[in-house]
């Protein structure tokens, strides 16, 4: 038996789901192939199909001003409601790659739609790894040729597998919901460990259900999800050019998930439990990661919360204070501070449970209580400004000296 | 002969500038002393005073939000434009320290100004050091009374070593400088190595002049030059709660300085020249530091222009490819488009004159010629966004192993 998928406290697993060993939702298969693009011989490519003709879909990107072919393709050139099959690589990111990226990125899309019969504009397209070389996209058509023959119901751990960069394991779940008018299946594949970043964004995640959904509900759905999730975790702040993240539902199952229903509902919290787990998971593989962190600020207006969580999360001193499991909880102040300017601010801040500091002044506390809290593997801040109304969270990791070896060397 | 303090090919000496091995302006003294706030019993109290009584002075402080006692206090209770004597402490921030910490700088402030016969409101005060923890002022007032019989002219080496934190050297430079109407003496000394940050801030920085200025050209003179150096530099994005530089200007040598003359254009190139190359010595001590960086911006509007600096300088992935000499331009692309989001964004980067990018894509260029160029101790990049207008440089240091160790274990 296998470590459980929902292992954080901060996203307990909703009682009507439960984990599976592995496999895709009902209507998808997928594979993994090496395709040559991994200097090491590792799977680099991964093909993901919906067999049903009728799947619907959505999709998220990076909001980047560099966003890579992949990603400028996905938006130019398909019918994201309707994806019917997904081709993600790693080992290149095809950003800053200009006419030749695009191209490459649209041949790719017309072979994968020749050899599964899926309309081209139903074919997405997604690339992960270094930033500014050409894809080699002969490579990938080999690749593509080779994935065909391999395509599965239970190949999502060879996709998973093909879609890692810098990842020290693969992030993927299957899961069984049971909804008020009868059980789907969620299954997600994710990558993503470095570049983590503020806005939405992340990594790649695919997610599949054999639930029946209208376009606008898998819209809605991921939109919502991926706000509370994706859009809540920081490594190293870095927005990347190719986060891309798509659900697509194959109706497999025969259960229609109708707007504004129950089954809506149900099947929201479980994709959001997924998605929060998978967002969590990235952070614990933040490249070099010990421990997470999550920074929860309550009070001020929603602007001045999300800047001094995003404050906190991003701060390299609070992350290395982190990392050596240091109760130095001045640095979590100063972040607030450096991000609130000109006005004293008298704040609360509390440290798993733990106050340190009431309207702007430390207080006396248990410094050995604090010291053993800071040394677990999930550290909770909670920062009171002063007013009421907002409340956000950032989940983030620590900042160690594997994150600073692992990018000092990763281009050449 | 020591090594020149202009050193960087970014800030040349001034003809009218040339370098002295030490000593402060005419009209000031200093000491330093071990007052017990350091455990390894290194000096950590320096004090700094101006004998005439005509002293002139300006001074610049951290925007934080959370800013601490010294801080608040000086802009509470210091006549900024007459300041005498100057009081910084390491080993201790007196930040979120609340009202024991206000009276504690009050008390050092008060005892200060009986000690050299100042006006209390002429004494200004400065800390740094850990954040949350109450300064034990008696020893800061023991200290100061130590100090107080050791002051001298050549007392800059004990003060500048006084107020050291994690700085891996002293940061002081003694100038003397040809006006039309005379010889005046510029001194500094300077800390900082670590929460070293995008506004205003950093540091704590003591420029003396025998020059006489107005308060009104001190403050121009000062307000203009912090602008262009401290105020463009980062080593980890994260504002202090201390930051502090102060201008005094002691008139001993007889040369006023006009405001709109040429002594006073001839002065501020120089103190400009100082103050940056201050600057980039704290960015060279940047904690764990190896190389510099400094990106320019060009183009797009100022506010663009502004945010892309800081997003290339205060990306870590950019800061570890700068550690590790790696050529990885495609992260300098990723941090610009990380900050200028939802809009395709054409840009073209340069490092060391290299081309690398035109319009968003990768060119060919001699890998062999930037290899080598990004292993120099300082590396320069050059991102030109569409539009014209804009102009901003930052520099910025590396994030190594050493950044992680010294802040990984700090407080305790």
């Amino acid at each position: 038996m296998s470590a459980p998928f929902f292992a954080s406290r901060w996203v307990p697993r909703p009682g009507h789901v439960a984990e599976q060993p592995g496999g895709l939702a009902a209507g998808f298969r997928a594979a993994g192939v090496a395709c040559g693009l991994k200097r090491d011989g590792a799977l680099d490519l991964g093909v993901l199909v919906a067999d049903p003709p009728e799947t619907t879909s959505a999709a998220r990107f990076t909001r980047s001003g560099v966003a890579a072919a992949p990603v400028e393709l996905c938006r130019a050139r398909c019918d994201l409601a309707h994806l019917r099959v997904v081709v993600a690589n790693s080992g290149n990111a095809n950003a800053a790659t200009g006419v030749p990226g695009l191209e490459a990125a649209g041949a790719t899309q017309l072979a994968a739609a020749r050899a599964t019969g899926a309309d081209p504009a139903g074919v997405g397209i997604a690339s992960t790894g270094v930033i500014g070389v050409q894809l080699p996209v002969d490579r990938v058509l080999d690749g593509l040729a080779a994935a065909q023959e391999q395509l599965r119901p239970d190949g999502d751990g060879d996709f998973a597998e093909a879609i890692r960069t810098t990842d020290a394991f693969a992030k993927r779940a299957s899961l069984r919901v049971t909804l008020p008018s009868g059980e789907v299946q969620l299954s997600a594949q994710a990558k993503g460990a470095g570049m983590i970043s503020p806005n939405f964004a992340t990594m790649l995640c695919f997610v599949q259900t054999d639930a029946a959904l209208d376009p606008e509900t898998a819209d809605l759905l991921l939109g919502v999800t991926v706000k509370r999730s994706f859009d809540r975790i920081s490594v190293d702040g870095q927005l990347s050019t190719n986060d891309t993240a798509i659900l697509m539902a194959s109706g497999a199952s025969g259960i229609r998930v109708a707007p504004e229903s129950p089954d809506e509902l149900a099947l929201g919290e479980a994709l959001d439990a997924l998605l929060r787990q998978l967002a969590l998971l990235i952070v614990r593989d933040g490249e070099g990661a010990r421990r997470i962190g999550r920074v929860v600020v309550e009070g001020g207006d929603a602007d001045e919360a999300e800047r001094a969580a995003r404050a906190v999360a991003n701060s390299p001193l609070v992350k290395t204070a982190l990392h050596g499991g240091d109760p130095n909880w001045g640095r979590v102040a100063q972040a607030v501070g450096g991000a609130l300017l000109d006005r004293p601010l008298p704040l609360d801040v509390a440290i798993e449970g733990i106050q340190v500091c009431a309207d702007g002044a430390q207080l006396r506390y248990d410094e050995a209580a604090l010291a053993a809290a800071v040394e677990r593997e999930e550290v909770e801040y909670v920062v009171r400004l002063p007013g009421d109304g907002a409340q956000t969270e950032v989940f983030f990791s620590d900042l160690s000296h594997e994150y600073v070896s692992i990018n000092a060397d990763y281009t050449s």
